[in-house]
């Protein structure tokens, strides 16, 4: 019998519409062993009940989704609040994984508010990311900056390189600032090789994140993933790369895609892990 | 009266669906000093009509709209015979324009072709271009590499940045070889400082596009250009560094917008130089 890849990690979004008990309950059944969860359906579940399930579960953690949205002056102490909360739900939900799970909280830049230019908020995500830096550090968390496709940069991620995001954990200069290398987001860099071996050689790598591309664009465009496979990008190159830079953690599939959250969860799980086996997991290390 | 900036170009696809003559006849007629062409509405027209006709309107000619589509190796002859013609026609038409007019051929890439990954279709671009220099040189004409935006990478451009652009340029060699600065496709980039200087600095800077981007975008991604002022770009800063650069050519709007196509040419003509003037003319040097 076929099994999920051993560093395989279902993101929860990618079977949106399930609880997080539903969630567990069918990466346990499936032998899946490690979860990325999502604020909302922890805070829905409650935390206490969320560390319970997940420590029952015997899943590792993979990553925490999601932190950020620093770019807004107007609602700045809210959204640093919002983050302290996150770095504390991440750090009881690291715990209450099983070994090798990754303290892990994905940062979403936010995207440019009225009346700001993009250097203004971009400014603005770098100083919020340096003030939530130590606290994430004492909690032990990993904040990973998430560069998102640059057609998200007014509306959702002034972050939109990885690049950019190794910049800014340099000037920031903590080892608790790390980035996030989503393939959805990054494959059509120019630079991707380049930034994945700096980010390997920098120790930053927090997370690598597997989803597909392919055009014609939804209409939608937040819906545009596909599963590992059913688009253009390369993932024999991208995943030897990020072999090289010496990440050995999960990877995740976070697929957002309309026709999957319509699938029953159990079948869309399936689906998603042995796409994952036959597009990623091969070239995985 | 205002007048259009004296550096205004009309891009034709701006006012897409008028003729050649009918595109020239209003430029003349609001006092817009220069266009950029389409090879598509110039065939239509006939090379020989097209050349008198710009030859007597008295506009400078400031670019042609397009060569490249060099990644696929299908097809392969047929595209470097079909960039042959358009190196012609762009020499032609830039003599037979006014004094300050641009022997400009814009190229864009083309996409990712069926059983290839994006890295041999990158390329196969650099392959086409490097055969293609020494003929655009041998006639006076610069190949302006336009990197499009990232949304575009798999089915259009697998030119993504100004920094690969470049990079390109410098590794074929020739002095034929440029870049376009399109405001809409590299306002996103964390490095488009640092690339149009290095740009300037070697001289390589062909055309400097203005149009603005906007969110949500439409259902055909390819529409989704705005005025300037339409969208979040900061044409203050992008004109700035274009200006620091030493730019001091024509500066086109080309917007694909089906509202703006549904006008009347005239009204929406008045209106690209208006917001242009609004939103870049102020700020070029």
């Amino acid at each position: 019998m076929t099994l999920p890849h051993a560093r395989f990690s279902l993101n929860q979004a990618t079977i949106k519409h399930a609880s997080l008990g539903e969630a567990i309950g069918l990466c346990v059944e499936q032998g899946v062993a490690s979860i990325g969860l999502w604020r909302e359906p922890v805070a829905e579940a409650g935390l206490g009940r969320s560390v319970r399930l997940l420590r029952d579960s015997g899943l590792r953690f993979s990553s925490m989704c999601r932190g950020g949205f620093l770019t807004d002056p107007k609602d700045r102490s809210a959204a640093l609040d919002e983050n302290r909360r996150a770095i504390e739900e991440t750090a009881a939900l690291a715990a209450a994984g099983a070994r090798g799970s990754a303290a892990v909280l994905v940062m979403v830049a936010g995207g440019i508010p009225e009346g700001s230019t993009i250097a203004e908020a971009r400014a603005r995500l770098e100083e919020g990311v340096a003030e939530l830096a130590p606290e994430a550090e004492a909690a032990g968390v990993t904040l990973a900056l998430e560069p998102l496709h640059p057609m998200y940069a007014s509306d959702r991620a002034v972050l939109s390189t990885l690049g950019q995001a190794l910049d800014i954990a340099e000037r920031v200069g903590s080892p608790a600032v790390g980035a996030v290398v989503d393939a959805f987001h990054v494959w059509w860099d120019p630079d991707v090789a380049a930034q994945v071996r700096r980010a390997g050689a920098a120790g930053r790598i927090a997370s690598y994140q597997a989803c597909d591309w392919r055009t014609p664009l939804p209409a939608d465009v937040l819906l545009s993933r596909h599963l590992p496979g059913g688009g253009v990008i390369d993932f024999a190159a991208l995943t030897a790369l990020v072999n090289e830079s010496g990440y050995t953690g999960d990877v995740e599939v976070e697929v957002f895609n309309a026709e999957l959250w319509a699938q029953p969860y159990g079948e869309a799980l399936r689906e998603t892990w042995q796409t994952f086996n036959a597009h990623v997991g091969v070239h995985l290390s």
